[in-house]
């Protein structure tokens, strides 16, 4: 069946440029912080103590590693401030709103897993009750 | 002004929520190879050799580990032949299907990101010959 090669062939293509593209989003936002420093500071421009305390659990190095990162790839921007002590502000670019749809999706499915987990526990505690 | 305060407020609330939701999707999609598997996986169940031909770069060693973990998180199953030699097919469960947005928002983002770093890379290029 020629027609059932040929989708298959298309389906079979599309998914490897699915792969090339996530790879390469995968890529620039690796890790398990990024995209989390990327919201804290979608309220406005935040201090590094600030930002530190706002997404919880990461030490002051990775912190500044994943800055460093991140004003590479166009996302934040570090301005200082000429005070005394020197003051310093990231704050994100225009091209860290592209990202938008991308936290969005993220934050719907992590909702969505959670209460997941949460019924699912609740399910197998009233099974052991019985 | 109680209204900008409130809308502070408000927006500094919807921040947290989003950080703790995008934490716990990145908790259990975390790594780069989670997304890519089950985009493989997509096109139809595959064996353990064609999941690492299809998903270029992964070692049989981080696959395994990454395909417990899918398993674990039941995005995946795993069906064992009883032929000899024993044949081992993982596929998708319908659980995975809620990550389509995620992977779509993803993709979506990736292409757009390749086209930037090429345009600009074109730009650098032009400008160094003038």
């Amino acid at each position: 069946m020629p027609e059932k090669f040929n989708n298959e062939q298309h389906s079979r293509q599309a998914c490897t440029e699915s792969l090339i593209a996530v790879k390469d989003a995968l890529y620039v936002l690796n890790g398990k912080w990024k995209l989390p420093l990327i919201i804290a500071l979608s309220t406005g421009p935040l201090r590094f103590k600030e930002l530190q305390r706002t997404v919880e659990g990461i030490t002051p190095k990775i912190l500044s590693k994943e800055l460093k990162e991140l004003e590479l790839n166009d996302f934040v921007t570090r301005k200082v401030y000429p005070s005394i002590p020197v003051s310093v502000e990231y704050s994100l670019t225009a091209y860290s709103k592209t990202l938008d749809n991308v936290i969005m999706e993220l934050r719907n499915w992590g909702v969505q897993h959670r209460k997941r987990i949460f019924s699912k526990s609740k399910q197998s505690k009233r099974q052991a009750v019985r």
